[in-house]
This record gives C-alpha cells, structure tokens and sequence, in this order.
C-alpha cells in the first residue's frame, strides 16, 4: 500500500512522468501512483493548485501528493512537504501551499534529504520522488528535515462584497469549456440571503435568474448556473461550449447582483 | 484484486480523473484502475461505445467498466449497472449499453445507491465510484438497486447489403488516421462468396481490388485494406495519413461490389 | 510484483493502450503497469528511443519494457527480447534497440510464442503482451523464443568534433520547449578541457559563454545552457519558450568553440 499522487506540467510526450515513477518504485515497489495532471500550463501554480485543491481530498487519509511544477530551489522557495487533513503534500513552496490549503498546514518541514543527481534541474525526481517513498512506506514526516515555522502566502482572489454586487471572476475552465467561477455556494448564500438575485458576464446580452440542480434542467444549448460537486459556482451550456459560445475568458467578471 | 477501467470525456487537465480515482481508492484500497481514455470527444456516447467495445473483452473476467459519460440522471436515463459476458458495465443508460453490446445482457439493475453530494453534477464520483468499489471488492450486483427489464436502444448503422453492393462508412479514424469501418470480416466475406470485389470511395480515384494480411503487404506510401485484430475492414495507407491523404472523414462511404 | 512499462505511438484517444493493458492482466493479475508515454510521433523510432533511453533507467532490476512502435514483423524486423543492464525490453527490432543501449545487450532472443489472433496488426497485444506477462511473472528469458546473435545497428547522430568545433544538433524539443541536444556531459568537458568557450546557434545573434548549474542561475526570460538529469547539454530560457523565442527546430545545428 501507499497511495502517491503526482501533479505536473511535464506534458505527456516526454520521460519525466516515468522517470519520478521508476524512482518511486525502486525506493517503495509497492507504492500505487496516480497521476492527477501532467498537462498543468507551464510553470503555471495557480493552475496546479487549483486542480490538486478540488482532487487531494476524494483520496484516503495518508495519500501523499507531490507536486512538480516550480521546483527549482532557492532562499526563498523552500523544498517542503507539509501535513495537512491528514494528506502530506511535496513540492517547492512559492505559494501554492497556501493556495492548496484553507488554513495553516499541522506540521511543515523542509526538505533536507541529499538530491540523487549532482544536477539541479529535476527535483521532482532526485528528491521529492524519494521524500514521497518514504512517506507512503510508513516513514514520518519528521527524519525528511527540519522544522518551519510557515508556509509562503499567495492570495487567491476571493471575490470582493459591496452593498449590492458580489464580484467574482471565471478561474478556470474545463474540458467542457464550463465556466468555474471563485464564488462558493456559502459566498453565494451569504450575500443572497433569500433575495431575488441576477448573474451577469461581461457582455450584457446574457443574463441568470436562478441557479439550478443540474445541467439538465435548462434544454440543450441553454445556459445554466448550477453549484458543482465542489459547491463553487459553474456557468455552463448544456451540452455546449459556454467559453466560446459566450466569448468569455479566464479572469473575466461573474458579478451577482440583489434585486 | 479488483480491477477497474474508466471511460470519459473529462481530458486529462483537470480534477476529474483524480477524484474518481480517490473515491475508488477511499472504498477499494486494492482496486487496481486502468484508463481506457479520457479524450472521448464530449458528449459523443458512440465514441465512447466503440472504444469500450474494442477493448473490454481483453481484460479478465469480472473487470468493472465504470462510462464517465453523459452521465446526468433522468426519467429516460437511468444509472444502470449490467453484467454481460462475465463484465460489469456501469454507466447513464442514454443507449449507450446497447451499443457495446451485441445481445441482451445478463443481469440489468438500476443503481440506487445514494449520491455522496447533494450535487447532481458529479454522479461518476458520487455514485459509479461506489458502485465500482463494492463490485470489484467483491460485492454483489443485487445489493445495488433494484432490477430492470431491458436497456435503451440504439441503433449503430449497420452496413445495407443489396444485390451488388454492401455500403459501409467509416466510423473512426484512428491516431495513425487509418480509417475503420462499419464493415466486419463476417458481414464482407459471407457478401464477396469469394469472388472479385471492389472496395472504393467518395472519391472515384482510388480503388482497392484485394484485402491484405498486413500494413507491409504493400509498399510505403500504398493504400492497404486489411481487417484487424478486431476483424473489422480498416482502410491504410502504410506508414501514411489515409485520412487526410484520401481527404476522407468519419462518416463517409467504403462501398464494396462484386465484380 | 512485476513492472512493465509501455511506450508507444497509439496516442490517448483509442482502445490500443487498454487492450494492451487488459492482455496483460490477462496473463498475469498482479503486474504493475506505468505508462512512458504514448503520444511519440507515428512510427518515430528515434522519438521513442530517446524517450525509452532517458526513462528505463529510473525503474528497478527486473522491469520489462514493452516498446508498441513500428511492431510489423518482417523477415529484417524480428520480435525480439534483449536483456540489458537487468532490464527487458521487446519490440520489433528496426534498429530501435540499437538506439536504446550504449552497447551490446547481455542476452538477445527471437519471440516465438504463438500471437493471439490471426490479423498481424496488432503484435503488441498478440504477442508483446503475453511475453510481458511471463517475464514479469518470473518467466525466464530463453522460453521465448530461439537466440539471436546480434540486433540491428542504427546510428545516432554523435556530435562531430574537429580541431575548433564540436557540433552538435538540437534532438528533442520538450514540453517546456527547451532545447535538448545531442552533446554530452563527457564530450562537452573533454572538447573544452577548462578552457574559454562559445555556444551558438543557427542565428549570430544569441551566444552562450557559460553553462550554469540551474535555470533560475538567469532572470526570467534570459538564455541558459546546462547539462540536465541526464547529463545532457540543454539550452532554455529561464520560464520562457527557447524554441519558439529563439525560432529554433529539431535537428538545428547547436555549436561549441573554443576561445
């Protein structure tokens, strides 16, 4: 047993995915990998934080995540592996531990255990893949290093609240071209309250009045709000492309309005 | 023990693989999962029929199919798990059992275990995890709901025969862009009788008078039809791009005649 | 127990990848499957063996590698088994082995096992499978077939070196689109032996006078040369596109001078 997840921007054209694996293997040949994603955008950790934030917790307590995209170490990008709800999480802190987690992690340490190549270049296999073997064959998280006291903080845009608007943005879209927004169902209700409510785009031809259970309450080629299995706010298009049937891009506004 | 595939339309950037997968994990330490593919075209429940019909049958017995797609709930679309040929299919019936099987199935029940979230968005992780769980654990398929009478029909275009022509199309074009048919090895030779045929195309100027044993049977660059290890009538160029070389497209005509 | 890895140009999108799998299961339950990678270009030997030959190494004495590229056997293509290094390799040998090893392989084998079904499409299922499945079982090497002598030679590209120059080219371009060469650690410093040099490409207008240890030893967006995991020279920018910036392609010569 020991569950290890892996999350990257390696792509799936070239041996980095496999070389980590073979890694973890020599050192715990009973380990079980997954991958979560290789196809994160290129040195992009507010996209890996994003997917590893929505997956980590499907997994069973004790699964060790290691995350390779930003590795390269330096004075103020500490290797680390942190514990947080019970899962471990690996990778070079330039904030994406703050972005993964909602509040500060049990216990942080710095990664100390020798690099297995003399080149700087692929941590991912030269330490954090040996630093995840031993975690997932039982070791503690304690003979990996030294104590931190803290992990670096990077912000998310949470949507600002005035008087009568909740202004959100799209933080991601999906393979279905779905609009994932940062406002979450408890933001949502909070600022609702009961009211009669509407959501507007950037374009002012579009606009929602309810939210619904799911995609199939509108008919195809409708657009629908609906709060998705991780309560964040979705726009989407049954059975449609809402991105590019609405024009709307990453980081443009979903602004909900009282009425 | 306990194996388990997955079929989607969900890609491979995103969160949705992963928390399938955790879930698995979290009720089946054990289950070993395997990716049939995550890059069916969205929505396209053909698609996603015709490569789980190709590649079911080579896994052992007792696998569970666990069909991430067009998976929302509804009078018409029921969650169903159905045992055929010794495999466990879960899936939304929109149909889509019916086109990877060849006859009725054994055992057809309706899933009623609950949902693990008050979403109805996710229902491969809320439900088609578990279900998967328990049956490859070793769970009965009884205990999963109640029974059902038959699954929905779908039809897949059989090739029409005629006195002197059967008229197939091309149903999928592969990664090399072979171009696979609709027309199996029984179908062909139980209409050639062993006389001379013709196989030709949209376009007049190709033809092909004889059915080969392998792509090297001609030499590069050569159109080759050939049947499969799956014994369906595949149309090639060897080593080349018959799809777009011939500028041929799914959907388009292969039509054999006696001569 | 028993790893085996797959490497291919089946791409992601068909039922080849998991009628492998399946087979393998098949035949042997308990075998651990990773994927290398299966998006190598169609019917690249020299993509694949790049891949094969920076990856294998990682994996632990014992693992069989199933190489599913250019399998047609002909009477110059033989299915063959070497063992090399403690690693099992199969595939069709085009000269493909020749570009995986340094030297000759320990022990070299002509498959003979029956193939699963009538077609010759498919041999990675038919056949490399099932040879997977016994040597990762334990199976011994010799019950496969009958010995060959010696495996096809292909020849890489080695960097020319004369009294000034040491030539070399750019061989793979990778998800980062840094640019992978064909110089060596070794070649490199036994060209230089300590003195002053230059790197240039096919444009004058960018020059390198430095290898440094890791990216970040650059700005963002400054060029950096360095031997990577692998000890091989590659040129990057640092978060940046080399290939694209710099409007280099596969095969560009890449130039080292002394000064």
């Amino acid at each position: 047993m020991g569950l290890i997840t892996l999350i990257s921007d390696w792509g799936l054209s070239d041996y980095y995915v496999a070389a980590v694996k073979g890694t973890i293997y020599r050192y715990h040949p009973d380990a079980q990998i997954v991958d979560i994603s290789h196809q994160i955008q290129a040195y992009n950790s507010y996209e890996a934080a994003y997917v590893l934030k929505n997956a980590y917790g499907n997994f069973p307590e004790g699964t060790v995540h290691l995350i390779g995209i930003n590795t390269e170490e330096s004075l103020d990008n500490i290797h680390t592996v942190a514990y947080y709800k019970k899962h471990y999480f690996i990778g070079c802190d330039d904030g994406i531990f703050s972005l993964i987690f909602d509040d500060e992690p049990e216990s942080i340490f710095e990664l100390n255990i020798p690099m297995e190549s003399s080149s700087h270049t692929f941590s991912s296999r030269d330490r954090f893949a040996k630093a995840a073997a031993h975690l997932a064959s039982g070791g503690s998280i304690e003979e990996l290093g030294s104590i931190r006291d803290s992990i670096v903080s990077k912000i998310l845009f949470t949507p600002p609240i005035n008087d009568n608007a909740l202004k959100g943005m799209v933080i991601h879209i999906d393979n279905y071209q779905n609009l994932i927004t940062n406002i979450t169902k408890s933001d949502f209700d909070n600022f609702i309250k009961g009211s009669k409510f509407e959501i507007s785009f950037r374009t002012k031809k579009y606009r929602i009045f309810k939210v619904h259970d799911s995609y199939d309450d509108v008919v195809y080629g409708e657009i629908v709000a609906l709060f998705t299995g991780n309560d964040i706010l979705e726009i989407a298009i049954n059975k449609g492309k809402a991105a590019s049937l609405l024009g709307i891009h990453k980081k443009d506004p979903i602004v909900v309005k009282r009425m």
